[in-house]
């Protein structure tokens, strides 16, 4: 029996990870959820699967809990909650919380020794130098719970690390991927409605216009250069506008390795709750013939800047990925209000990146709290390369708590 | 440093495989050669990686080798000449010996234990039940080494055979792939140099033929079946012109992992030689941008009933498989000598796997005895069925030794 404690269960991946366990009640159980202000709705959680430990945001909320459940299950509230969870006794710590809140509490189950299944992007994108190097020391498995980098990890599967010569992240290329149809003049005023619309996942606003940017795609360099311990330089991505390829690793034989699929969470979940088996699951199967093609593109690096700012962060200090990050949280949220254009997103973005890397090249994360103060000081920057005087709320909720 | 014994060294894998060992001679060292008549080639070989131990299929041509090398190289000829390469000291032996020849010293490799890296085709069509329960009782692991089996065994690295719920073959579709320019009719009066234009591979007539046929695609259903121990009603086609997926399996959680890249033997050659670690090979890289698109379609089986002849030959009994390639041997070379039309190629084959199922059911192959019986009885019923008196020599000389 698996134990998995839940970071974030009340969100979209926290629910499909309990969608997935509850399906295989003889292989899981569910000792620790956490979750934010959707109490009612963590309550139903507790009453299907009656962890040991639960935990929500607020106090108040916490007390509400505990008078319904009682004794039966140790409730806690925010930051010690989201603690007691991430270390409560569990053979596979689910990190899905969104944003910068989830990486206090990751980091202290992987100080413990757990083995993370990590949805939670900014976990690797603000802090990856550290928490590779945390992995290491603690000896925990990071099992990538992402599409992408679930199929790297999954064509990594009985291989040498040292046999890698590329990894090769596919992208959808984004709601303006057609440049006859969006010349860089356009893209640069496209509106927010345009942006938000992606091809072929239904997601929050915030990754939508990071995968208009292709942001999300160079968040997502930045994560396998740590989850998977590979320079920037052997990581590569290619436009697949039907994201069926999932991402692929190439050999030093050049044999090349790859992961197939219609686009399902539930899979890359699956995957990763039921490491190194496999688990049943009743998804759509792929039928090549009945997509017919697949295609492939090289990106568009001039329209879609952002691709390039985030290698250059990784080769840039340990700290600049953070950088680029908190910078483009601001400017993406300053484009959600109307405050910037589209276009104004990357040059945010790259704006904070140059001022950090010529005041700070060497920096190091040598611990959270220099996280938190690149950060800060990114978005600090970011809101004046933006022109705005307060501070901007994230639009996914992404702020530290505590 | 693992020792390699060739059997078929004078071949295209053969002289493949040499080049692939030769290139890393810290891992690889030679230790036999078995060649048929290409005497000159092999004392080449023999003066490169001075093996202990070579052979080819003449007496005479012996005599003169071991003129030629003394003491040095013992030197065999005949079946006992590839029986002694089969069982030669070594950790890998290289069955690349073409047709029915290869059977005996690929048994002979098998029960003494050897890994065998099997490029012999006709081994586990013939009699792959009987290697599958001589494989099991020796313990050796089998490294297949064709595109295709390659990337399935890539695909299964890591994973658990529990795991698997479909085999995924690719296949080219052949030169007839096109219904618009070659509708039944047409094809049935297909000539030899039109069935001769393969697309993607440059390969022998017989093979050509049978890619032309998709019975190329049957056989290798087969030869999965028995390679991977997967029921035939778990492995699938799918039409892939481009022939870069080379093969791909399907997971009970319904991920998908294939194995890609440019049409290059060597790189099959490479992963069965290095498994389970990989080597270095100069190869032309996959560039999925430059390949632009990868097209997919079913495989039409009422123009190329040869592929469901294949499914029906595993179900209906351990010995029909090796029926169905004898007759196809008989009616691909007598469609070669302009004897029989294009379409009587799957009339012959499946006229002859009738016969056998309405006789002989349950046929199983207890001995190597058992498969010469069926392969005798398939050859004259064919024979028969084609209109032919006097047995037809086969085009790329996969006559039994001895």
């Amino acid at each position: 029996m698996k134990r998995l404690a839940v970071l974030g269960s009340t969100g979209s991946v926290g629910e499909q990870t309990l969608t997935v366990a509850a399906a295989h009640p003889e292989r899981f159980s569910v000792t620790a959820l956490a979750a934010g202000q959707q109490v009612e709705v963590l309550a139903e959680q507790i009453e299907r699967f009656w962890p040991e430990v639960a935990s929500v945001a607020r106090e108040e909320d916490a007390h509400v809990l505990r008078a319904r459940f009682g004794k039966k299950v140790a409730i806690y509230s925010g930051e010690e909650g989201l603690q007691a969870v991430a270390t409560h006794e569990s053979d596979l710590v689910v990190a899905a919380l969104v944003g910068a809140v989830g990486l206090a509490p990751t980091l202290a189950a992987i100080r413990a020794g757990r083995d993370i299944a990590l949805a939670n992007k900014e976990v690797m994108v603000m802090a990856g130098a550290l928490v590779r190097r945390e992995v290491e020391a603690a000896g925990g498995v990071l099992l990538p719970v992402d599409s992408e980098h679930s199929a790297i990890f999954q064509s990594l599967s009985g291989q040498r690390l040292q046999d890698v010569t590329r990894l090769i992240l596919t992208c959808s290329g984004g709601p303006f991927r057609d440049e006859a149809l969006w010349p860089s003049e356009r893209l640069r005023d496209a509106s927010v409605d345009q942006a938000l619309a992606h091809p072929n996942w239904d997601m929050g606003a915030k990754i939508s216009i990071d995968s208009a940017t292709l942001m999300n795609k160079g968040l997502e360099v930045i994560e396998a250069r740590w989850l998977f311990d590979v320079p920037p330089e052997q990581i590569d991505v290619v436009v697949h506008p039907q994201s069926i390829i999932h991402s692929l690793v190439e050999y030093r034989d050049s044999s090349v390795m790859a992961q197939l699929g219609l686009p399902d969470m539930r899979v890359p979940i699956a995957v990763a709750l039921a490491h190194p088996e496999r688990i049943e699951l009743e998804a759509p199967r792929l039928d090549l013939a009945a997509c017919g093609h697949l295609d492939f593109e090289p990106p568009d690096r001039e329209r879609f800047p952002c691709l390039d700012l985030a290698t250059r962060a990784l080769r840039g200090s340990e700290a600049a990925p953070a950088v680029l990050n908190a910078a483009n949280e601001v400017a993406v949220a300053a484009f959600l209000e109307g405050l910037i254009p589209f276009g104004a997103i990357a040059d945010t973005n790259r704006t904070v990146l140059d001022a950090h890397l010529a005041d700070q090249a060497g920096a190091t994360l040598a611990d959270l709290a220099a996280v938190w103060a690149v950060d800060e000081w990114s978005r600090a920057q970011a809101r004046q390369a933006c022109g705005i005087t307060a501070p901007t709320p994230n639009p996914d909720g992404s702020q530290r708590v505590g």
